[in-house]
C-alpha cells in the first residue's frame, strides 16, 4: 500500500513543493512554506493517487487510510494544541481540494468542520465570543449541507432570510447570537426533515463525508468541462488537504485577504491584493463587504477612503513584506497568496504562481531577468506561447458591457466588429463601400474567400476548430467563431435567428474570437502594441532555438504580417487561394472545362501571366529568404459553380453550352474528394496545369532575380505523392520548365523540389520517396484526416462526445496526435534520412503553430515549421521552449 | 559486362530452361530441346538483360554485343553448314522476341533474314525451286519492311494486289516465280521512294536492324497493354532469338504444324494439332488453307476429308509421338510445341507449356497425379486460382456470336441476359413478374440494393473494379461491368444510347463480366458444372493449407453458397445490408430522424425482432462454424432518401414534417463520408443502434442454441476503430448486452469481441488495442483508401491513367498494396500479437479473394482470410499455393 496522508506544519513537513504531482499545487506549497519555518497552520494531505484509486475502485477507500487520518489528526492535535471534537479548545479543520494544475472554483471545500451542538459552546466560551461561535456552526452546517449532504444551497438561504424577514432585519450583521442560534435549530429541522436523518455529530464522519465529498467533486460537470478547456487529464486526480482553522473574523485584530507579489493584470512590480478586517477569506471574494488594497499607494491610485492593510496594521503588513520576498525569491516567480491574520498573528493559507495576463506574464518575466531573479532561458519557459497570440490581435476592451446572444467555438482569436453579411459577395460589397463586415454562414467554401477576405470577422453556424471558415481566418488573422449551432440562418429571408432573437442583414453584431462569443451591438475593441518586452523576449527565443519557423502565406498582405513577425521564409504557398479571384475563376474554369488539352492550354496561357505576377510580389517580399511553393492541390470541382443560376453564368461567361457544363459538372462531382483526384494525381492528369505553374514561378523568380536585393530560393512542392513515380514523373516535368526558361532568360534558377509527406503509404515509403526528394514537408491536416480516417469537415458533429468520452484528449486536428501520426512522422524521418542525410524537413499543416506539437517536431529533428502568420511568435517561442525541455531532457 | 548472347543446337546448349528469365520462355526451352538432344535449329538468345540495359541507357546497345552476335552467327554457320549473306548456301535466320511470360503475338519477328538480290539466286539454284526462293524473298522484304523500316503492312499488300489484279490472278498460287520477282522490284522501288534509302542488301545490317525492332517491340502498345492486363512488369524485358530457318514450304515432303500434348480445351489425354503440307508456320495460323488434324482419331471425329499426319506421314508422325512424350515427361507438364518438317526431317521450333481452360487444367493436373508425373502438391501449384473462378460462373456460349455494343471493367466474372431495367424498382418489378433482368444504372447506392438482388448482372456506366455496385456484385455473384463509359444513360426518355445505338428500357442484352463486354440481344449461356476433378483438387489444396477461409455473406442465399463452397465460417457479416428491404427501411430511417434517444430507442424495438430473425437463419446455416458479424458501419445518411420526391415519402409514412426530415437530411450530409461520422462513431453517439445489434445477435444465438445442431461462434466486430478507447467502450456495451441476455435465458453465449483494422491508426496502435480486441480483422478496402488517401468511389477517374504510368503495378483496390498496406498490416499483426499472443487475425476486405494477397496473407500469419462467397474455392487453392510457396522458400 502507498503511503496516503502526508502532514505538515510546525516549521516541518513530509511533503514538499517538488510532490505537486502527488500533493496537488495546493498541498505541495502548504508543505513548502512550512519547511521555510513560514507561519502556516498545521494540517495534512491525502495523495492524488488515493483520487485516483478511488475512481479505479468504484469509489472505494483502501483500508489503510483510516489509520493514516488518525494519524494526520493526531499530528494537528500535536502542533495546534486543541483536540478534535473536545468539549473545551476543539479543533476546527478546513478540507480542501487540491490538484496539480490549479482548477479554482471548480471542486468542493468545506471550512469550520469539527463544530457541532457540543464544540460550538466551547468555542463560545474560549473566543468569548458565542455570536461568532454561533456564525461559525452555522456557516458550518450550510457549507456542510450543501457540499456534503446534498442539500441546495438555496434551502438554507432561504430560512435565514425568513428569519431576517420576521425579525425586520436588513443585514447579518443585525443577527444577534441567540438569532444565530435559533437558526442552527432550523437549519438542523431542516436537514432532519430532507434526510430523515440528523445533521451529523460525530466530527470523524463529518471529516469521512468531508473527504468524499472532496473527491467526488472531481467529477462534477464543472470541474469535467474545466479540465477539458485546459486539457487536464481526468486521470490526475486531486488531492484532499485537511488543516486546522484560523479565523481571520475574531475581532477588529484579525483580518484575511488576498495579495499578487507583483500586478497579475500589468505585470508593475507592486504588491497587489486586498483584505478585510474581521472577515473570513470567503468574505473577500463574496462581495457584501467591500475589500480594502493592502498598500497606500494602491489606496491613493483608487483614492478609496478606506484603510490600507499598510496603514492599518503596519507590522502584519510589514511581515506580509518580507513574507511576499522571501516566497517570490524561494520559487523565483510571482506568487499568488492567500493569508489571515487571527488576534495579530499572521497565517499563511496558500501561495501559488500567480496567473496573469500574456502583456503581465512578459512584463514579468523580462523584469525578473533584469533582477537576477531568473536567466533569459527561465523567461523563456515561462511565457505560455498560446497566450502569446492575445496580444497579437486586437481585442475587446474588457470594462465594455456585453450581451452575449450565442456562443460556437473559438476558432480564430481576436475581436471583430461589423454588419452581418450572409454571403460572401454581400460582405465583399458592403466592404467595398467602406463597411465593417461580419460574414456569417452556416459554413464557408473556397468560393467564399473574397467575402472572408473582405470581412472582418467570420461567424459559422457549422464545423469545427479546423474547418474551412477556421483555417483560413486564423490564416488570414481574421477572428472566427464556427459551428455556433443556436444560430438559424435563413438567407431568403436576409437574416438569422437565435433563440428567438431576430438580427437582419446589416445590423452591427461583435464577435469574440478568443472566447467563442457571439454579441448583440457593438462592442469597442483596443489595438494591440507590441511593446519592447515583447521584442525583448521574443529575441532570447531566438537565441535558444534551433527549429526554424515559416509562414504558410500567399497574399503579399499574408506574407508582409508573416515577415514581420518574423518568419524565416514561406513554408506553405497554397497556389490554389490564387485562383478564386473574380477574373481568374473564369479562366480557371475555361480550363476545367475545356474538352481537350489544347483547350486546357488556352486557359492556362491566360492564367499564366496573373500567376507570375502573384509569385513576382511574394517574391519581393521575401527576398533573401525561402519560399516553398505547392502546385494545385485541391480537386478542380472546388472551382466549379454549384447551382443551376451559378452554372448559367458561367455558361455565359465562358461560351460553354450550359448542358455540357452541368454534365461537366456531375462528372466532377467525387463521393469524398478529400481522398479523390486531387493533389499530384491533377498534375498527372492534366501535366499542362502543373507546367503552367512551374513555368510562372520560375519566370517570376528570373524577373525578381535581376531586381537589386535578389530573389528567393524556390522550394517547389508536389503534393499528396503516394508513391515514388509520381514524384520522379512531377519532378521531371518542373525540371523541364526550369531548363527552358533557363535556356531563354540565361538566369541561373536557385531550387528545389520536394514533396508533401501527408498520405501515411508516403510516410512509410519515404526512403524510396526521398530518392526523388530534396525535402519532404509534413501536412499534418490531410496526415491526420488518413491515418485517423477523420475528415475535419465533418468531424465536428462527433468529435466533441469524442473528447467527452475521453477518446480523443485533445482535437486532433488542433495538436497531433503523436501516438498515431507521429509515429508516421517519425517513420518518414528516419527512413527519409537515411535514404537522403541531406533531406530538409519541414511541417506545414495546422499543428506548425500547436507549441505542443512543436515540441514533438523539435524533437524528431525537424529543420523547420511552418504555420499561418499570426502564430508565428507563438510558434519561435514554443520552438525555444522545446529546444529547453530536450536540453533538460538529456541533463 | 555480362554475356549477352547464349548459343544453341547441336545436341548442346549454354542455356537451359532454368534460365527463363534471362532468356525468356522460347530460348530458355529451346536451349533445354537441344540439351536433350532432340532436333533444333542452331541459333543463339540475347538476353533480356541487354533489353533491360537497352532501355535503361536510352536505347543504347553495349559495345560487347557485336562481337558476341557476330560469335553466336558463327556457331550457327558451323552446325548449319551454311554462311550468312554468301552467295551459295547463305544462311537464313529468323528472329524472334521471347519474354519470361508467354505474350503470343505481341511483340515482333522478322523470318528469312539473310535474303538479297544474291543470296536469293543461291537459294534459288540450290533448292531448284526459283519460285519458292523469290516467294520467301518478298515475304522477308514485306515482314522486315513493315517491322523494320515502319512500312505499313497495307503499302506492300496493296502492290500484291495490283500485280494480280493487272493479269487476272484471284490466289497467291497464281503467281509465278516471275510474278514474285516483278513484285520483289515493285517492293523495292516502294521502300526507296519512301525511305530514301535502298532496301537494306548487307545480311548484317538487316540482322541489327531487326533485333532492334524486336526490343523496340517490347514497348508497342500492344505489349504494354497486354503486359498491364497480365501484371507483367515492363522490367522483365524480351529476349531476342535468332536462330537458322527451316522450311516446311519447300514441297510436299515438307509440312509445318503445332501441336498441344493433351487437349487443351478438356485435358483429355491425346495429341491435339494441326499441320499444313509443304507450308510456313504463319501459314497455319494465316487461315487461307485449312489446316489438317495430326491424328487419325481428331480426323475421324471431326469428320474432316483430308489426311492426317498420322496417316499422310507416318513415321515423322512416330517421330513426333516421341518426341511429344519425351517433352511432356521432362517438363512434366503439358506442351504446345511448334515444328516443321523439311524434306522428310523433323525440326522442332519451340515447345512451352500449353496454355488452358481452367477445365483443362485442372483434368490435366489431377490425371497426372494418376499417372505418377507429378505428386498432389504440384498439381495444386499448377492450377490458377483465379481462373477457378470461371468455373463456377455461368458462362455464354463460346460458339454463339456476339454484337458487342460497349465495354467496360470486368467486374464480376460471368455472364448474364436479361431485359434492360433502369432503376433498382424498375428491376425488382419486372423480376417479380419473372423477367430476367440487366440492371442498368450510372452507379449503384445501398439504396439500390433489392434492385441489383432481383437483377441476373449489373452494369453501370461509371465507377471501378470496386465501386459499389463492384463489390456488392461479386459479393452476391452477380456478373458486373463498370465504368462502361460510353454508356450514355436517360433516365427520363427509359433508353441508353451508345455510340448512336438507342436501347430502351426493356430490351434484351447479354453482360459478359468475365471480358468486360455488354452484347445486344441475348447470347446463350451454358451452367457451370463442378466435376469431381475440381473436388478432388481441392481435397489436395485442403490437405496442405493451413490458411482458413471464411466468406462475407450475410444472407441466406449467400451463406449457403458460401458453406457449398467449402468456406469455413463467415469473415464478415455486413449488418447494415439487412436495413435495406422496404420495410425495415423505413424503421431504420425513423430512427435516424428520431429527435432524441427515446424515439431512436422506439425505432430500434420494431428493428429488433427483424434483424434477430436474421441471425436466426444465418446461425442455421453455419451452424458449428464461427460467424464474425460487423456492428454497423456506414454514414447514417446513406439509409435517407435524396430527392425532395423521396424526403415527402417518408416524410407521410413516418409522420415527421417535410421540412424537419429535408433539415436532418441537410444536417447529415458530410463532405467526405467515408471519413466521417461512421462504424464505431455511431455506437459512441448513439450506443442505443449497437445494443439492439447485440441483443438481436445474443437472442438469436440463444435460440439457435437449443435447436439440434447446436449454435455458432460468435465473433462480434467493432468497425472503424481508431484508438483502444472505443474499443473499451463498445466492448463494455457488448458486455452488458451479453450478460442481460444470459441472465434472461439462463443460456450460455460463446463470443468473442472484436475489432476491424482499418485505419493506419489502429494498425500503428495494435498493441494498444489488442489489451480489449479478442480478435483482429483488416479491412483492407478502407485501408487502402486511409493509406493511400484514395477513395474507391472516386479513383476509377484517374486510376487508369497511373496504371498505365506506371504508378500503381496493380489496381491496389484488386490485389494489395503490399509495400504500404501491407507494412501497416504486418506491423499491427506483430504488435497485436506480442500484446496478445492468443489474438486471432484474420481479414475481410476484397484482398480476401486475391490470390498475390492471399500468398501475403499466409506470410504474415494471419489464421484466415474471408472473400465474397464465389471466391470461397479461389481462396482455398491460393491459401494452399501460399502455403507451398512459403515451404519452397524455406527450403
Amino acid at each position: 500500500m502507498p503511503k496516503w496522508v502526508y502532514s505538515f506544519g510546525d516549521g516541518k513537513a513530509e511533503g514538499s513543493a517538488a510532490l505537486r504531482n502527488l500533493l496537488g499545487g495546493k498541498g505541495a506549497n502548504l508543505a513548502e512554506m512550512a519547511s521555510l519555518g513560514l507561519p502556516v497552520p498545521p494540517g495534512f494531505t491525502i495523495t492524488t493517487e488515493l483520487c485516483t484509486s478511488y475512481y479505479a475502485t468504484g469509489k472505494a477507500l483502501p483500508s489503510t487510510l483510516a489509520a493514516e487520518v488518525d494519524a494526520g489528526l493526531a499530528y494537528i492535535e500535536r502542533v495546534a494544541a486543541a483536540r478534535f471534537g473536545a468539549a473545551e479548545n476543539a479543533l476546527l479543520v478546513s478540507v480542501r481540494s487540491g490538484a496539480r494544475a490549479s482548477m479554482p472554483g471548480m471542486m468542493d471545500t468545506v471550512l469550520n468542520l469539527g463544530l457541532n451542538d457540543e464544540t460550538v459552546e466551547g468555542m463560545a466560551r474560549r473566543s468569548g465570543d458565542p455570536r461568532f461561535a454561533y456564525d461559525s456552526y452555522r456557516r458550518f452546517i450550510q457549507m456542510f449541507g450543501d457540499v456534503v449532504l446534498g442539500i441546495e444551497h438555496e434551502a438554507f438561504e432561504d430560512l435565514l432570510e425568513r428569519h431576517k424577514e420576521e425579525r425586520g432585519y436588513v443585514l447579518d450583521t443585525d443577527m444577534a447570537a441567540e438569532d444565530w442560534r435559533l437558526l442552527i435549530e432550523a437549519y438542523k429541522r431542516m436537514v432532519r426533515e430532507r434526510l430523515s436523518r440528523p445533521f451529523p455529530q460525530d466530527v470523524r464522519e463529518q471529516l469521512d463525508g468531508a473527504i468524499r465529498a472532496v473527491l467526488d467533486s472531481w467529477m462534477n460537470n464543472r470541474a469535467i468541462t474545466y479540465r477539458k478547456l485546459h486539457n487536464i487529464p481526468d486521470g490526475w486526480g486531486t488531492a484532499v488537504t485537511v488543516q486546522a482553522m484560523v479565523f481571520g473574523n475574531m475581532g477588529s485584530d484579525c483580518a484575511t485577504g488576498v495579495a499578487f507579489t507583483r500586478d497579475p493584470s500589468t505585470g508593475q512590480k507592486a504588491i497587489y491584493g486586498e483584505y478585510l478586517v474581521n472577515a473570513q477569506g470567503e468574505d473577500v471574494v463574496a462581495g457584501i463587504r467591500t475589500p480594502q488594497p493592502l498598500t497606500e499607494a494602491a489606496r491613493l491610485a483608487n483614492r478609496g477612503d478606506g484603510a490600507s492593510l499598510e496603514r492599518a496594521m503596519p507590522a502584519t503588513f510589514r511581515e506580509l513584506e518580507a513574507v511576499f520576498a522571501r516566497l517570490e525569491g524561494h520559487y523565483r516567480d510571482m506568487q499568488d497568496i492567500e493569508f489571515t491574520v487571527q488576534k495579530g498573528k499572521l497565517w499563511l493559507l496558500q501561495t501559488r504562481t500567480g496567473k496573469r495576463t500574456a502583456r503581465a506574464a512578459l512584463k514579468i518575466a523580462v523584469d525578473m531577468v533584469a533582477e537576477g531573479v531568473i536567466g533569459e532561458q527561465d523567461a523563456v519557459k515561462r511565457i505560455d506561447p498560446q497566450a502569446l497570440e492575445q496580444l497579437l490581435h486586437p481585442a475587446l476592451d474588457p470594462n465594455a458591457p456585453r450581451t452575449v446572444i450565442a456562443r460556437g467555438l473559438p476558432a480564430s482569436p481576436g475581436a471583430a466588429v461589423g454588419r452581418v453579411a450572409l454571403s460572401a459577395d454581400e460582405a465583399y460589397d458592403l466592404a467595398t463601400k467602406g463597411e465593417d463586415v461580419i460574414l456569417v454562414r452556416a459554413e464557408t467554401s473556397p468560393e467564399d474567400i473574397h467575402g472572408m477576405h473582405a470581412a472582418k470577422g467570420i461567424l459559422t453556424s457549422r464545423g469545427g476548430m479546423t474547418s474551412h471558415a477556421a483555417v483560413v481566418a486564423r490564416g488570414m488573422g481574421r477572428p472566427c467563431i464556427t459551428g455556433a449551432s443556436e444560430i438559424r440562418i435563413d438567407v431568403e429571408k436576409r437574416r438569422f435567428s437565435v433563440a428567438g432573437l431576430m438580427v437582419n442583414a446589416g445590423d452591427m453584431i461583435t464577435i469574440d474570437g478568443t472566447r467563442g462569443e457571439v454579441i448583440k451591438g457593438a462592442v469597442p475593441t483596443v489595438e494591440p502594441s507590441l511593446g519592447g518586452d515583447f521584442q525583448t523576449l521574443m529575441g532570447w527565443a531566438d537565441r535558444v532555438r534551433t527549429l526554424k519557423v515559416r509562414a504558410n502565406a500567399e497574399t503579399p498582405t499574408d506574407a508582409q504580417t508573416a515577415r514581420g513577425f518574423g518568419a524565416e521564409g514561406i513554408g506553405l504557398c497554397r497556389t490554389e487561394h490564387m485562383f478564386f479571384d473574380n477574373e481568374r475563376i473564369v479562366a480557371m474554369r475555361e480550363m476545367i472545362l475545356a474538352a481537350n488539352r489544347r483547350g486546357r492550354e488556352a486557359a492556362l496561357a491566360k492564367l499564366l501571366p496573373m500567376q507570375r505576377q502573384d509569385f513576382v510580389e511574394l517574391f519581393r517580399i521575401m527576398s533573401g529568404l525561402p519560399v516553398t511553393i505547392r502546385l494545385l492541390d485541391p480537386p478542380l470541382h472546388e472551382f466549379l459553380p454549384n447551382t443551376d443560376e451559378e452554372i448559367a453564368e458561367v455558361a455565359k461567361a465562358t461560351g460553354v453550352r450550359f448542358e455540357t457544363l452541368r454534365t461537366r459538372v456531375a462528372q466532377l462531382h467525387e463521393s469524398n474528394p478529400m481522398l479523390g483526384h486531387r493533389g499530384c494525381r491533377l498534375g498527372i492528369s492534366y501535366p499542362e496545369i502543373y507546367e503552367m505553374q512551374a513555368r510562372a514561378i520560375f519566370e517570376a523568380a528570373v524577373e525578381v532575380g535581376a531586381e537589386r536585393g535578389g530573389g528567393v530560393t524556390l522550394e517547389i512542392m508536389i503534393p499528396l505523392v503516394a508513391t515514388r513515380r509520381e514524384l520522379d514523373i512531377l519532378k521531371e516535368l518542373v525540371d523541364a520548365q526550369a531548363s527552358a526558361v533557363a535556356r531563354t532568360s540565361r538566369a541561373k534558377l536557385d531550387y528545389i523540389v520536394g514533396t508533401m509527406i501527408e498520405l501515411p503509404r508516403a510516410a512509410l515509403r519515404a526512403g524510396e520517396i526521398a530518392g526523388a526528394a530534396q525535402f519532404f514537408s509534413f501536412g499534418t491536416n490531410d496526415l491526420t484526416q488518413t491515418t485517423l480516417g477523420l475528415s475535419r469537415d465533418d468531424a465536428a458533429s462527433f468529435l466533441d462526445a469524442y473528447e467527452r468520452a475521453g477518446i480523443f484528449p485533445t482535437d486532433p486536428f488542433a495538436s497531433l496526435d503523436i501516438e498515431g501520426v507521429g509515429e508516421l512522422v517519425r517513420v518518414a524521418c528516419e527512413r527519409g534520412r537515411a535514404a537522403r542525410p541531406s533531406l530538409k524537413l519541414g511541417i506545414c499543416g495546422e499543428h506548425g503553430g500547436d507549441p505542443d506539437s512543436i515540441r514533438f517536431f523539435h524533437e524528431v529533428g525537424l529543420d523547420y515549421v511552418s504555420c499561418s502568420p499570426y502564430r508565428v511568435p507563438v510558434a519561435r517561442l514554443a520552438a525555444a521552449q522545446a529546444t529547453l525541455a530536450a536540453k533538460a531532457e538529456r541533463d
